[in-house]
């Protein structure tokens, strides 16, 4: 009879195999790494976790977040030899050798990194661009934490990944929010892609790291069964009250010699070299004692424990108040709306969050230690439990919130709209992954003028506006982009993105601005305003201002200085991306002319507008106005959008120049 | 007669006074971390760097990188107080004292935070966005070992800012790169913006932190004068070898008991309480015995060493051999053009960045752990020196090289487009600073196809083109994007971005593609080549197909499908962004159709044509195809491109149905 010591080295050597087969099948993949993780993999997989192949997102399960999502064909081996649900074209069934061998293929569920969007539910979130998995890890485990549910969250990460400094913007959340229930597993096998791993990087100075940064760091042979079992299973004890790291030894390419050292990182096994590879595991083997095992005695020896039953989860959503509701409780509310008719977006929106965190248990919010500024300390204030700060560290706060959403909770992550360009490539793989993402930028655009270029959201419109025409899995805009251009909008549009399923951008700006709505006003995603009329409408209005934000009312600045001239233009509120394009086209009507004003760099509203009209033969012009100029800091508003081209004179201006062959 | 540190007090304390003076008469900014700074920026500036302050940028010059950018106010009042040269509109003269009270002005270079751009050549590098500095600090420190000049970078970060991971990327990077004449100071004034820093980030952490990186980190206290400067003075030999990191224990509003504790971050001193807190100061001067000290006293006992001469750098520049000449010499390349007629645009790059590195001793090269795919090893090899492996962490990657920049290198970036992605901030903060940037993005678009959507550079192309329409301080683009459709235009192109100055950012497939060009055309930016004439171009052609690199062979498929219908095509090359649309439009003429064909998410070339398209009555439509749905892995480029609908047949079928009611 075998140990279960050798049960797990057969199965290790199984799941190598397989690995090395699937991606020579598809001649890609990274079958060293795999290699390097087939011991921690099968004791995580087969005897430490509590889990359910037929139900890998069943609530109460430990869960496993690949960092370095390279790896995954160690995963996927394991999964079709576990027979885990699988959901091809949204069909779930066991998953199969013939799925596995199906690797990377176009109509395969099994892709070259994690992502649970393409039907593989396993994965809580995309991972493959490095250093993002401890942050994934950190937000399930703050989840489950909300929900009561005692289970454990694991994470494999590259000692190469370690280099970037997301995991330790995660180490510091981790250890912040007392998150125990991650246990963060340092695959250590010594090689990256093109070198060695620096020394800072090796086994030694990753236990000292860790240390430093508050963790239990504990080292282990990441081939040897028996010591990585003993870790695991006494983790919480080994903890000591702190939250555990294991640093384990590993081979990249364990068992293959051949495979060792540099040059195999990437590279699939050649067909023509696959027995010989094979071989060389099945020697191995022999050597364990365990060729030619009985599979049954494997499987009684590998009993996997179920998850534990939880209690159905507290659900008890009621539509929120109106912002007139929350006025007469809130003095400084009703006076920004009834006595100065002026409130800031960014006030709104903390108002907003707060109203939805009663109403909704599953709202969560983190901020990036300008709560005061975003006014997410609304929030954080009523519901101490559910807000995160995450501090001055951007990457793990999006990838966080990333886990916040894969285990149910709705997150909204707040920043000065500036900052969360630090996080762009983490809300890419979000979206990728199908977060329900709720982003919130303050500080936007040039009108924060005094602070300067580095505070100020520009570029932020171009990046979010490339997903907005993006399908995600559900046939969905992958983004939403919502600017809204008073505190009643602000408010309808916070509510209106709670409620949508997906990723969704609000920009706020910092100022005060004057309430352009009526309490109650509804805010469709998708939609648009008509904030001023022309009165040649009927027949397609000549001149048609379009913005959002600030914007909006420069331009009906605009509009009643150009209505001195005796020329009638409306002003559009456009405060959705994607935009109903051809609704405002046709608001100018064919010989009309648009000016789109945007307090961005290129690639926002007029380039929406101009995409649309450029395929229509009858369509009217649309002149922009962007920032096409550096900013620098003013010490108001209107010197800066002066400074840049964007000011009332210039709209006015451009108005001027530009219907005068049309008189 | 005063004591030194009389002096350095009396000092300190001055500059405290100007701070709070600057930022209430700019009603904005943030005094209490100027005034934590005080006496750390006194021993610095007044004692202990070598510089002058007629000439900032002098080689020679020890360095201040402020990291904690929105404690500028201290430097500037320093910067008055000794008439540091300054060039607001390009006038070289002596800061004084207006200057410093024009803080934030529009007309005004002393700007909200640091930034040479505007006229403050002080600063190396653009600051404000946290976590950057100590890159910056690494690369300018590489450039000055590059240069053999023994000088010494200090870099001050924020206690609060330390939780950015990008910090510990580049203790990491100075690290491993042996960059001992960096000093980083971290400046631990315990308060954040919103709260208290955690206490993760407390001085005692810090230390331990900075010593499981591989640095000696040294605490002492950041008001008292003789210990600051007994530090700083003796780093070498307290450094032990290793970097020097300095745990400085300091005050938030020192000096002005009322300016302590929480709420007091970004907030000016009120005009009317101005006179009673500079009167604490002044209290606190009588106390230490400096109040109506002889200024001149204090400027005898507070004098700055100039910086050694430095010998003149080296410039050897030649013109660097064209491809084929290469091809002499390298049987690969040669078979390449010649035999297979087949290559990668990677490939192509990795020979012209060693060709410029043997033409251009300020020629350096960065990458991220993937110099083997991006062909960056080829420089690596060959310059061994001017090479910097930045592992995995582009954050610091990008602020390094744009320290590299500012030190008078010519630093190329190279990495996954996908990954640049990872450092879109510092790579705004750089195009912000004017740091002549040459970024690579390699194994861009869904022709990667296998690896899956984690690795695609997809949004890049919208991101980037967002400042391709922004002017910088010297009128030009502040990003050009360029895409080669061949080895040959690559090779071409990578020269000709070594040439401008400026940020540009090529991007490079992963595939073999057919040659193009033949060998020495000429890629000027801002053109674009006509690769495919139709036979109709003298009254304007009908159906012109414009796209870049990759895709560029797909519309020439298109175009010969088409031939076949009797339908004849132009296929347009557009490898540049900014384009030069008007003539291609004109390609088209007013009756004409454009296809615009792109291997990305919406905001490249179609917007770029729609743009200018949309302003023109007498415009082609312009129809685009790009990537609208998340892509997955594939095995072959042809099954993603067909997945996300811009597959040969797709751009055919899109043809066909747009031209059909023309005909």
């Amino acid at each position: 009879m075998l140990t279960v010591e050798q049960a797990v080295q057969a199965k290790a050597i199984e799941l190598g195999k397989l690995s090395i087969r699937a991606t020579t099948a598809a001649k890609a993949g990274h079958p060293t790494t795999a290699l390097s993780l087939t011991h921690l993999v099968t004791e995580l997989l087969y005897r430490v976790m509590r889990w359910d192949p037929a139900h890998p997102r069943a609530p109460g399960s430990d869960r496993l977040v690949l960092s370095e999502g390279h790896a995954v064909p160690i995963i996927y081996a394991a999964c079709a030899d576990l027979g885990v649900t699988i959901t091809p074209h949204g069909q779930a069934r066991p998953m199969t050798h013939d799925d596995l061998m199906a690797l990377r293929d176009i109509e395969s569920p099994v892709d070259g990194h994690p992502n649970p969007e393409v039907g593989f539910p396993f994965f809580d979130a995309a991972t493959g661009s490095l250093g993002q998995g401890l942050s994934v890890a950190a937000g399930l485990a703050a989840a489950a934490r909300l929900d009561g549910i005692d289970k454990t969250i694991y994470c494999i990460v590259g000692d190469g990944e370690s280099r970037e400094g997301q995991i330790w913007e995660a180490m510091d959340f981790i250890a912040d929010h007392e998150l125990t229930n991650v246990v963060a597993i340092f695959n250590c096998n010594t090689l990256a892609q093109s070198d060695y791993v620096s020394p800072a990087q090796d086994w030694v100075h990753l236990q000292h790291k860790a240390e430093a940064f508050g963790w239990t760091a504990l080292e282990t042979d990441g081939h040897d069964p028996a010591k990585i079992d003993h870790v695991l299973r006494n983790r919480t004890a080994l903890a000591k009250g702190k939250p555990l790291c294991i640093v384990a030894r590993t081979v990249k390419g364990w068992g293959v010699p051949d495979l060792g050292g540099m040059g195999h990182h990437g590279t699939a096994v050649k067909q023509e070299q696959l027995e010989a590879v094979l071989a060389t595991l099945d020697r191995l083997g022999r050597e364990f004692g365990v060729e030619g095992a009985d599979p049954e005695d494997i499987e009684k020896l590998l009993q996997i424990t179920p998850p534990p039953e939880t209690p159905p989860l507290q659900v008890n959503v009621s539509t929120p108040a109106s912002l007139s509701a929350v006025a007469h409780e809130n003095a400084t509310i009703a006076s920004a709306l009834r006595d100065k008719k002026m409130m800031s977006p960014r006030r709104a929106y903390g108002t907003a969050l707060k109203m939805l965190g009663a109403a909704n248990p599953h709202i969560v919010a983190l901020d990036a230690d300008v709560k005061n500024s975003t006014y997410a300390q609304d929030f954080a204030a009523a519901f101490p439990d559910r807000y995160f700060e995450a501090r001055i560290a951007e990457q793990n706060m999006v990838s966080a919130a990333a886990g916040l959403a894969s285990g149910g909770k709705i997150p909204f992550v707040s920043t000065f709209g500036r900052f969360l360009e630090r996080a762009f490539d983490q809300i890419e793989m979000a979206i990728i992954g199908g977060a329900n993402l709720k982003l919130v930028g303050t500080h936007i655009g040039v009108t924060l003028a005094s602070d300067g270029p580095s505070q100020m959201g520009l570029a932020d419109v171009a990046f979010m506006r490339a997903f907005a025409h993006v399908r995600d899995s559900h046939g969905n805009p992958a983004m939403t982009i919502l600017t809204p251009s008073d505190g009643v909008s602000a408010y309808g549009l916070v509510l209106a993105m709670a409620e949508t399923s997906g990723a969704c951008y609000l920009r706020a700006v910092r100022s005060d601005l004057p309430v352009l709505y009526p309490e109650g006003e509804n805010f469709p995603l998708g939609a648009h305003k008509i904030v001023r009329r022309a009165q040649h409408e009927g027949a397609g209005c000549r001149l048609v201002f379009v913005a959002s934000g600030y914007l909006v009312h420069s331009c009906l600045k605009a509009a009643k200085i150009l209505e001195d001239d005796g020329v009638d233009a409306a002003v559009v509120d456009a405060y959705s991306l994607p935009a109903n394009v051809p609704a405002i086209l046709a608001l100018a009507g064919d010989k009309g002319c648009i000016i789109a004003v945007e307090d961005n760099y290129v690639g926002g509203l007029s380039s929406e507008l101009a995409e649309t009209a450029a395929t229509i033969k009858a369509a009217p012009a649309i002149y922009s106005l962007t920032v096409e100029r550096i900013p620098k800091s003013g010490r108001s508003a209107d010197d800066v959008l002066h400074y840049v081209g964007i000011g009332v004179d210039d709209i006015v201006e451009t108005a001027r120049h530009r219907i005068q062959p049309a008189v």
